[in-house]
C-alpha cells in the first residue's frame, strides 16, 4: 500500500473523486500504516477505525459530496467529535465524550472527509507533553502541542490533520516534523467546539505534506475553493526577516535563512531583508502577558475543581493568570494592537515574511516539546502563517522556515509558501506521487 | 421577602460578608419570586433549586469566599454548566448536559457566586425566539437573545445574570427591560464553555440592576478588583453620537439622546456632539458579511446534521453563508480595521460616547425579538457597551441609551456609566436599597 500512502492529498482528491481510487483502499492503507507503525510513533489517541471504513464505503457507493471528498484526515484531541471520545491529553477528560462535532470536522466532513482518528495533544494544547514520539528519530520531541497531528503526517500515517496554535502549536512542531503548518488568520477557522485555552491567541491550524495539500484542506472546510493553491504560482516579493527573537536561534537555523533567500533569489523571487519597527521589540512580553493572564481563566474548570488532575508544570501555570494585573493586561493588548497597525507599512513592499519557524531542530527528550518563541508575537498579531521545511540540521532532522502574510492575506501566503517550499534544499516528501 | 430581592447586589455582597445576611435567606428570596413570577415571564430554561440551596448553606457555613460570596446569578442557557442542562434554546440540545462549567461560570461560582438557573436564549442564541416575555407587559418581547437573563433581572428574579452579544443580544434586551447590560471589550471574558456563533463577534455580557452591579459582577469573573466601581464617581466627557444608524430610531429615541445630554450638561458633565468618520458608513452592512459568513459555519453541525430541528428562520439564515465570497468577507473585516484604527480620534476628547442602545421601546409581539441595528456596528469594532436606562416611551416601557467606551477602557466606560444613569430622567430600580 506504499503508493497510495505517499500520495499527495490533491492527487488522491482528484484520483478519488473520478473514482479511479476507492475511500475504503484509501483509508486502509492508511490503517495499515498506523498499524505498523503506532508502537513506535504514538501519535494517536484513539483510532476511529470502524467509523473511518464505514464512511468511506458509503462514500464509494453515492456521489462525490465535496472537495475532500474520501480524503481520511486526523483530528487533534482538542477538537470535539461527536463518534470519538475527546480527551484533551488531560487526566481530567478520560472517557470524555460529547454528541456534537466542532464546526471544523464538521464542515470537512460534509467535503467528503472521513475522521481517521483523534491525535495525541500535549495537556489541554499547553505543555506537558503526552506520549508522542519523533518519527524520525524517537529520542526527540515531535513538538507540540499539536504532537499527534504533526507526527502522523510526517509519518505517512494521515495525509492531513488539525491542529491548534496558541504560542506556536501548529508552526514550531510542522518545522520539527518536516511537514507544511497552515496556521490561518486568526478567527478564518471557526473555532465552535475547540476547546479553548486563550481567546485573543487561539487559532485553528491544518497539517499537510505540501502547500496545495493543507490549501485544499482549507477550501474543504470552508467552502471556499479559492483557497486552493495551483501547481505553478508565480515568484513572490520576499522579506527576510531576522525578526527580534534571532538570538534564540541556532547557528544553522541563522545560516538556513540565509541559504533560503539566496535560493530564491536565484530562482527568480524578489527578495531583500525587513527590519521590524521597534514596536515589535515588546511583543514578545506582551504576548506572554496576555497569554498568561487569559489562560488561567479560560482552564478555570479544570484548575479551580480538578486542579489535582492537572500536572504540576500546567497547574502552576494556571495560577500565574492571577499575577497579571488588570493593567499590564490592557497595555500589552495595546502593544499587540500598535504592531499591527504596523503591518500595511511591513508588506508594503513585499507579499510576505520569511523568518526561522523554530529556535532549531527537534530538541532530544520527551520532557517538553520545545521553544514557541519563534512563533509567540505571530500568534498574538493574528497573521497568517505557514510552516516549510527547509534544511536538514546536524542531526538529521528538519530545519523549518516560515511564510508569514499579512492579515486576512492568507491566499496570497499559501501561494507564496508553496512557490518557496518548492525550492527549498530538503523535500522531505519528494517522493510524493502527485500527479 | 420583598426587601431582600430589591437590594443592589453591591449592597447585599457587603452584608452577606460581614454575615448581616445569610446565603440561603437570600437565595430562597428570590426562589419564592421566581415561584410566583415564572408562569408569567418565562425567563428560566431550568432552575437549580436544590443546588443553589445547598450551596447558600455551604457559603453560609463557611469563611467569605470572595467578592461574589453567596450572590446568586443567572447562567444563559448557551454556556455549559457541570450540574445543570444546556440547552441552547434549541430541539437539537434537548436534555443535553456537560460536566464541566464555562470557564466564566467557574469564576463567579469560585469568587462566590450561586448560580440560580439557566435562563431562556432564542435559539442557539440567534434570532427565533423562545418563551420568555416582557415583565412588565406580556404582550411585549424582552428582547434577545439573553430573554431570559434580562426579564428575570429586569423582574427581581435574579441580581445578577449573564448573556452574550454578536449582534445585540446583551445592550438591546437590557434597553428594551430598563436593566444594565454591559458588553466588555471583546474577549475580556473568558469563551470557553460559552456556545459561539460568530469568532469575531461573540462576547460575553452581564446583566444588573446597576453599574456597580454589573462591575462587581466582572469584577468577581475575573479576579480583578479594580473593575469594580465606587459610589461616587466624577463627571465624564460625554460625545453624543447621533450614529449612522440614526434613522433607524424613533423621535422619541431622537429625543431621548438630546435630552440626556441636557441633563448631563446641566449637571456638570462636558457634552459635545461627535460625527463619527465615513468609514464608519460602511461597518453595518460589514458586521453582516463578517456575522452571515461565520454563523453559518460556526453552526455547520447543527445545520449540517440537526438542519430538520432548527426552525426555518435559522435554517435559511445558516444558508446564506455560502452565498458570501471569501473575498467580501475580507473586504467586510478591513471595514472593520480601519474603523477600529479610527478609534483613538473619535475618542481623543471625551471619556465615552453616548448613542441609542435600540431603536426605540420593546416592539409589541412574541415572534421576534426586535432590531439590533443600534448595536452591531459597536459589536464588530469590539468597544465596550454599557445600555443604561434613559426615559420611559409612548408604551410606558423603557427607552435606553448605550454608553460606550474605546476599546480595553472598560474601567472608565464603567465610571461614566454609572455617572450618567445616576442623572437620567426614569430610575426605574430607585426603590433600590443601595445602602
Amino acid at each position: 500500500m506504499t503508493d497510495l500512502i505517499r500520495m499527495s492529498a490533491v492527487a488522491a482528491a482528484r484520483r478519488l473523486a473520478r473514482r479511479e481510487l476507492s475511500a475504503e483502499l484509501y483509508v486502509r492503507a492508511f490503517l495499515e500504516r498506523i498499524d505498523a507503525r503506532h508502537e513506535e510513533v504514538h501519535a494517536f489517541a484513539y483510532l476511529g477505525r470502524e467509523q473511518a471504513i464505514a464512511r468511506a464505503r458509503a462514500l464509494d457507493q453515492g456521489p462525490c459530496v465535496g472537495l475532500l471528498h474520501g480524503l481520511p484526515f486526523g483530528v487533534k484531541d482538542m477538537f470535539d467529535t461527536c463518534d470519538m471520545p475527546t480527551q484533551g491529553g488531560s487526566r481530567i477528560y478520560t472517557g470524555h465524550t460529547t454528541p456534537v462535532d466542532a464546526a471544523c470536522v464538521a464542515l470537512a466532513r460534509h467535503a467528503g472527509g472521513i475522521v481517521l482518528g483523534k491525535t495525541v495533544t500535549t495537556e489541554l494544547a499547553t505543555f506537558p507533553p503526552n506520549e508522542t514520539r519523533h518519527p524520525h528519530n524517537s529520542a526527540h520531541t515531535p513538538g507540540g502541542s499539536s504532537s499527534g497531528s504533526v507526527a502522523a503526517v510526517a509519518d505517512w500515517q494521515l495525509p492531513l490533520a488539525t491542529g491548534t496554535q496558541t504560542l506556536g502549536s501548529t508552526v514550531r512542531p510542522a518545522a520539527y516534523c518536516g511537514v507544511i503548518g497552515y496556521k490561518p488568520t486568526y478567527n478564518l477557522i471557526p473555532k465552535r467546539g475547540v476547546w479553548a485555552t486563550s481567546d485573543t491567541l487561539d487559532t485553528v491550524g491544518l497539517f499537510g505534506k505540501t502547500v496545495p495539500d493543507v490549501a485544499l484542506f482549507a477550501a474543504g472546510i470552508l467552502g471556499c475553493t479559492e483557497l486552493q493553491v495551483e501547481e505553478t504560482v508565480s515568484a513572490p516579493r520576499v522579506g527576510l526577516c531576522r525578526t527580534f527573537e534571532w538570538g534564540h536561534a541556532t547557528p544553522e537555523m541563522q545560516s538556513a535563512l540565509a541559504s533560503a533567500g539566496e535560493r530564491l533569489a536565484a530562482a527568480g523571487a524578489k527578495v531583500c531583508e525587513v527590519t521590524l519597527p521597534d514596536t515589535f521589540a515588546d511583543m514578545l512580553q506582551a504576548q506572554i502577558t496576555v497569554g498568561t493572564f487569559e489562560m488561567g481563566r479560560t482552564l478555570s474548570d479544570e484548575y479551580l475543581r480538578h486542579g489535582d488532575l492537572m500536572r504540576p508544570q500546567l497547574h502552576e501555570r494556571c495560577a500565574l493568570a492571577w499575577n497579571v494585573s488588570l493593567a499590564d493586561y490592557h497595555h500589552a493588548l495595546a502593544v499587540g494592537r500598535r504592531a499591527r497597525a504596523l503591518l500595511p507599512e511591513v508588506f508594503r513592499d513585499i507579499d510576505v515574511l520569511l523568518a526561522p519557524a523554530a529556535t532549531g531542530e527537534a530538541p532530544q527528550g520527551l520532557d517538553w516539546t520545545g521553544d514557541p518563541v519563534m512563533n509567540q508575537v505571530w500568534s498574538f498579531l493574528h497573521t497568517p502563517c505557514v510552516s516549510i521545511p527547509a534544511e536538514r540540521g546536524p542531526h538529521g532532522l528538519p530545519l523549518g522556515l516560515q511564510v508569514i502574510g499579512q492579515l486576512d492575506d492568507d491566499q496570497r501566503t499559501l501561494r507564496a509558501a508553496h512557490w518557496i517550499q518548492q525550492r527549498m534544499a530538503y523535500q522531505p516528501f519528494s517522493a510524493l506521487d502527485l500527479a
